[in-house]
C-alpha cells in the first residue's frame, strides 16, 4: 500500500486481531459459486469449513469436489456446528432461510455476503430491502446472533480458479460489535492476498452490497473479474 | 494491477480515450476543499481550470492561492466558459444551483461528484435523494446537459497536499453516454496516479456516492485518507 509522505500506517491492520485458526466456518447456500469459492479459499488456508445446502446429499457431493477437508451438511446442521456462519444464499431465499435458523444461529457470528440486485436488459441494479440492506434484514431476523456483513465483492470465478494463488482484494467488513468485526477481518486475512478492512456499521451496508452492480458493469466493459482495494491503509 | 494467469488486461484502459488536453474544466463550488483539490490537481496536470463560486471575488482569491494558472469566476460564468463542468457543491445547495444554471450548462459535460450524506453521533450515513442519487437529480434538472458522475472518493487533504506527487486512486465514472464517460475517464487519467474506470449507468450512482460514508468509517478506524482501487483491470 502506498503511503504518502507524512502518513504512515501499517499495511494490514493498525491493531491486533484475534486468532481464528481454530474456528469452524459454515457456509449457508454453500453449493452456489460464491459459497463454494469462499469455502475453497478458507479451507485451503487451513480453516475447518462446513458447506451447507438445503440438501445434505448435494452438500456432501459439492464438498467432496472442493477437497481441502471441506465437509457437507444440511443448512441447519451447518449453522449448529459452526462458530462463524457465512450467508451466501440468493437474495430471494435470504429472509426465509434465516428466519428458519434463528435457534441454530443464536450466539454465532453471522457474516452476510448477499447482494440484493435486479437484472434487466441494461444490466444489474440495486434492490433496496425494506430493512435497508440484506445485512440489516439479517440483524432483524436474528436478534440473538452477532450479525456482520462482508465478502460482497469477490469473484467466484477467481476464488474457484486453482491457478490463482493470491486473491487480490480487500474485504469490507461491517458490523455493530467490534469483537465480531475483528473476528471476520481476521478470517479474511487468513486467505493469501485477501485483507479484511473495517468499513462501518450495518446502516452503511446497502451501498457495499449494491456496489456489486457497478463491479458487474466494470466486468462487462473490461472483460475482467474486478475487485476492490482500499488505498492509504 | 495484478493480472491472474490467463486474464490479461491492459493497465489503464482497454480502449482509446479522447484527447482532453485542450478542454476547459470548470469547478462549481470550487472554493470548498474538494473543489479546490480537484482544481489544483487538474491544473497541475496542465488542464485549463476555472474555479467557480457564488462570489466572483472569493473565487479569484482562492484561484490565486492555488496557482497553476487556475482562474476564478462566479458559478454562471464558470459554467458558460467551460467544456466540462464538475459539480462540487454541498448536497444542500445542489438542486438550487443546477436549476439556476440550466442554460449555461446546456450541451456541456457535467460531472457530478456530490455525496448526499447525513451525520450524527455514530458518524456518516447515506441520504437517498428522491431522484435516486445526486447524479440522477442533476440529470433531471439538466435535461440538455450530458450528465456523468465521478470523483466521489477523493481525499481533499491528499489532493491539496503539495508533497503528494501521485494520487493513488481509481475514479469510478458513471453515465449514460459513452462519449461523455470516455471524456471524463480521460480527464481523470491526466492526473498522475489517478485512473478513470467506467463503472455503470447513473441508476447505479447512489451506492458510489454513498460509499463515502464507509470511507469515512475507514478513515476514523485507520487514521487514513482512504480511496479505492479496482483490481483485475
Amino acid at each position: 500500500m502506498s503511503t504518502p509522505e507524512g502518513i504512515s500506517t501499517p499495511a494490514r491492520s493498525p491493531y491486533d486481531l484475534p486468532d481464528v485458526s481454530g474456528l469452524v466456518v459454515g457456509v449457508l447456500g454453500g453449493t452456489g459459486p460464491q459459497g463454494r469459492g469462499l469455502a475453497y479459499r478458507l479451507a485451503k488456508a487451513g480453516q475447518q469449513v462446513v458447506l451447507g445446502s438445503r440438501s445434505a446429499e448435494r452438500a456432501h457431493e459439492k464438498a467432496a469436489e472442493l477437497g481441502c477437508g471441506v465437509r457437507g451438511a444440511d443448512n441447519a446442521t451447518t449453522a449448529a456446528e459452526s462458530d462463524i456462519v457465512i450467508v451466501a444464499v440468493p437474495w430471494e431465499g435470504h429472509a426465509e432461510l434465516l428466519a428458519s435458523l434463528r435457534t441454530e444461529l443464536a450466539g454465532k457470528i453471522v457474516v452476510d455476503c448477499v447482494n440484493p440486485l435486479g437484472f434487466d436488459k441494461q444490466g444489474a441494479y440495486a434492490l433496496k430491502p425494506e430493512e435497508g440492506s440484506a445485512a440489516e434484514q439479517a440483524a432483524v431476523l436474528l436478534p440473538d446472533s452477532r450479525v456482520t456483513a462482508a465478502f460482497h465483492h469477490l469473484s467466484a470465478v477467481l476464488l474457484l480458479d486453482q491457478s490463482v494463488e493470491e486473491v487480490d482484494i480487500d474485504v469490507l467488513v461491517l458490523g455493530e460489535e467490534r469483537a465480531a468485526t475483528d473476528t471476520v477481518q481476521a478470517l479474511a486475512n487468513r486467505v493469501p492476498g485477501m485483507r479484511g478492512v473495517f468499513a462501518g456499521r450495518l446502516r452503511n451496508a446497502h451501498q457495499v452490497e449494491s456496489l456489486v452492480a457497478n463491479l458487474i458493469s466494470v466486468n462487462r466493459r473490461y472483460k475482467a473479474h474486478a475487485g476492490l482495494r482500499v488505498t492509504d491503509i
